[in-house]
């Protein structure tokens, strides 16, 4: 790269996705924004939408014109809703763009059971084979150099993060996988609708989509990939009156009899040298705000003798973590930089 | 009555001042709700919007048929989006029926007022002239035995239970009267906007409407009608991260010097019988949790020595006391009833 | 009882459960509060710690002697922390009281169990078998006429009210348990510590006493005494970013293939009559705002073909339902009243 | 300084303010943090009470010994309660220290005045006279090169930059004056009690300190230096349930005409060059989220004709610009740094 910086595109910059990249690659020393892009805004100011840029991001939003992204950019982020990077993701790798997708297409490989969950048109599966699936601390390696990497969903991330050193040590019973998971309301995007109203959501604690969620087969694509034998998994989603935060409690029978200090020396082994996965003492379980606005995921653990099973907890920063932060650790892996470049900010606390 | 249960309907009862009319009126014990009315829902069972309902209410919603509520009814609840009641409510009085109306479309006497703060053409002017402004502790004699009520505004109702006795007591200077009025995120209804998204309203505290709220005519006519002359006030309106609530913090300076003593014998005197307005201690200023989900108006009162200045707080709960809870009140006394009845549900704390 | 009203003291009126005693109890047609007591703020107003009681409730607060109770009082609710009821409970009864604890000292039978989870030292034997266990859809029968009830902790009517018919039917393996409960904030109590902190709970999610919250041991009670054979289960406790409310998510592997639609119809057969259990339709769930402020438990399911398993979501608003409404319902059914005299109203909503 | 960095201690880390100092100078460029300081925590490491922090400062709490810090520090932020600082401060000077103050004890130059708000008895009268009041766009020019600098209070912050453009311009009637104060919880620190707790905060809005903050005395003082005659304000603070944030809303009449277009003409050339003050245009008003996380102040205003008074709106986030932020800004300025370095974070949103 020789000193010149790499020229990023985003696209879909009005949703929250989009925002938090730009808040994280403002900082980022060696990425320039040259585009923010809208569908449905271009042409105005993004602070109409976004008065906290104010004075910061003072571009004007751009449309969606893949060879004008590519006459700007290198690589272009896709904040789209799914369904949308379907048709225009390929437009752009065929232009010659470097593309790091948000949305949920091309994480399923296998494209019937993309459209089985998705409830669209999947994909071509050559690009279904071509996208590199960007859980940083598990598949960074393959990130390196790639052109389309799939950016992992946001309760995929902190499930699969908190499930496999136990599963790939062959502790847990991958038959008795129930995974019980929160999220802030910010997961479901700035779309307006009664489930996003404040005065429904606001001292309210609900369930939602119960066995029926899209990051479903995406969980169980990789737990099998890591199994080496298909995982089935009970997969609840509930909605927590908060903006950001997702925890994943996840409970599995043990095959063997651990104590919390062999889960604890287990996985900071596997996540040695991973900045970001923060594996906590005995005893200690983490928190949603300990992670909040960072991208960090933190995990602790709890094994009951009495039942023989363990409880593992594994927290993110949705919007983070779960989103822009390592959609941007993904640009790091697949540029050659270090993976923290540009993320190195603590959580906010309170 | 004798022994008869008034019968009432309610339209608009798929908004949150329908649906609390109905919390209230399940459990009065002088009316039968015969009909909940809804446009746009009409035909489904009103728990398909809201389970809280289920197995209370087993009516399926009605549609807006004068001819059929009049059948039915006696009284008729208009909790109708404003423009709506404009059109509706001549409709319901030719058939016969009473209403007491939620909407703001009857609270302002001149035609001309109304359509440059609502931007809506006026109702008629001899149904302004007709209804009856249900500022229940105020104009609660006028409302007896009367046809249509027009139901104060949720601001107004804080902000004018604040200020009139001591502007009735010529103890402060009209002219310099300042309102800084907050409210829970309900009061703007049900509808769906990026102004009512969890994500907007969380964490989050923001002006609107500065210097022109609709309220502003409505509590300038009041005021003036009090003061016997027009008075002209500066309002600003905020909106809280919290459901339910409005506090009125009011400025105005003193004619002469009074103590915060002073002013709660005052209050107490003007509001004396009245069950629903309870003035604090001197020292003691309500908050908005105090009054949550009941009928009450409490208010506190700080004199400045230093500026000659009095600070006077209100506080309501929008939905009962600023809307539906008052609705009620003024069913009560348009029937001759004691006024607290069905009302006399304690605060809900915490 | 003949026209008189029976007379009730609470001691622990300053707590979040005696608080909510009273707001029910005001409007109970058979009850009359003789006494409101507190050990620490004795012979002061209960409006100085609670301004939203302000000329509702006039009395000063009692100070904790059992004679004097005796004197006013034919019933005493004892909403004190555990520990202190162990002692408190007997001097009681001595005086002829009849009791209705909201603690958990006496829901354990076995002394060496509550010693073990609770960290105090038990009642005497004798006592823990006299208590009656008032959950009251489930032992409601054996309540009526007793002296001592004990009333269930929150997470434990959830739960247990969620699992039973399922348990009791044999439709679930009692091996496989899991239960991941969720509680707002208000079910720790006034105390105040850091963890109650509002800038350290706000926008936050987090669990706590994982596998050894004080709840799981009467959860395995109840359930092994309906199994016939010892129960143990999986049981995780987690704080939610709001004020009342529990949600029990749990799972269960199923024995027999069963669909939604059996399980609503096992569970409305099985709560027929009970007012206060409320079974929602296949596919839906309830959401805890659907029974804010009021005593309702309400159940939904969700069979997973794919695992075999089921998922049955339970809610409440802890301090009704969890604490002060079923004392109230145990009051009613120690009476031979109604079950639901004083407890009809309508959740609140938004 | 010539690449070696400065070092800088921080008393009270376990506070808000003090882990907001330590987030922000994690990334400053030209800082290194050598001592974390708690004089109730020594010896344990921080995360303790932050586990936001781990794996990010390892270092364990040292206690409060002014003779080590100057071994090791150049700069001590002294983020400590009031009355600490008074004793404090006067022995690390001794030490030859700079220090940077966070509590309000040298923000009065009169110790009488000081003595009256605060109670507690004021620091010698040497020190207050030599203390700089770091409001930074204001008094910024004075802070560079100094020893003592006395950040300023966090709604003394918002409510002097909304307020002395206008001001000093002469376009507003100095008696006038009347603020309207809005802050979220963070500001009363992390300590425990009834009005911190979360149960007593969520859904209330509430007054307090009315026409008594401490911050009063601190505007007039500025105001009046200003205006070159005394000011008095009459000034309201309230809680609102939310973490960080801070709004004033300011009310002045003003003395000839003006629009909301020359009010933002006006403010812009007054904060020409100082990247942290952001003017709305006209018609727009800032919300507290807009500037969340961050060291920004923005203003925006509303002319009314009606009433000849101008409403003047103006929010920070009081954990940064209102506290920590506004201390780096000083220490910048201080060591004649650019004053944005390390500080420039895009506001978090949502």
């Amino acid at each position: 790269m020789s000193g010149e910086k790499v020229k990023v595109a985003i696209v879909g910059s009005t949703g929250y996705g989009g925002v938090e990249l730009i808040r994280f690659l403002l900082g980022h020393p060696n990425v320039e924004i040259v585009s923010v892009i809208s569908a449905s805004s271009a042409g105005v100011p993004i602070t109409d939408g976004f008065p906290h840029l104010s004075e910061i991001v003072t571009q004007n939003l751009d449309g969606v014109n893949p060879a004008e992204i590519a006459e700007k950019a290198d690589v272009v982020f896709t904040a789209t809703p799914s369904g949308v990077s379907t048709r225009l993701v390929p437009q752009l790798l065929e232009v010659g763009l470097k593309v790091i997708d948000l949305s949920g297409d091309f994480r399923i490989k296998d494209g019937a059971t993309y459209e089985a969950w998705y409830k669209h048109e999947a994909p071509e599966s050559k690009l279904l084979e071509q996208a590199v699936y960007g859980l940083s601390e598990i598949y960074g390696d393959d990130v390196h150099g790639k052109d389309l990497i799939s950016n992992p969903g946001c309760y995929s991330t902190a499930t699969l993060l908190g499930l496999i050193p136990a599963l790939n040590a062959g502790w847990i019973d991958p038959s008795s996988i129930i995974i019980d998971a929160k999220s802030g309301v910010s997961g479901a995007g700035r779309g307006t609708s009664l489930t996003s109203h404040y005065a429904e959501i606001n001292e309210n604690f609900k369930a939602y989509k119960v066995n029926k969620h899209q990051h479903i087969p995406e969980i169980e694509q990789v737990l099998s990939n890591i199994n080496g034998e298909p995982v089935t998994v009970t997969f609840t989603t509930h909605l927590v009156p908060m903006t950001r935060g997702i925890m994943s409690t996840m409970y599995a029978g043990m095959k063997e009899a651990h104590t919390d200090e062999e889960f604890v020396k287990l996985y900071r082994q596997y996540y040695e040298g991973r900045s970001f996965v923060r594996v906590r003492g005995a005893g200690k379980w983490p928190a949603t705000k300990e992670v909040f606005c960072s991208n960090y995921c933190d995990i602790g653990f709890a094994v009951d003798e009495r039942t023989g099973r363990v409880t593992i907890i594994s927290v993110i920063d949705n919007v983070v973590k779960g989103a822009a932060g390592q959609a941007i650790q993904n640009l790091n892996l697949m540029m050659g930089w270090d993976e923290t470049t540009g993320l190195k900010l603590s959580p906010v606390y309170p």
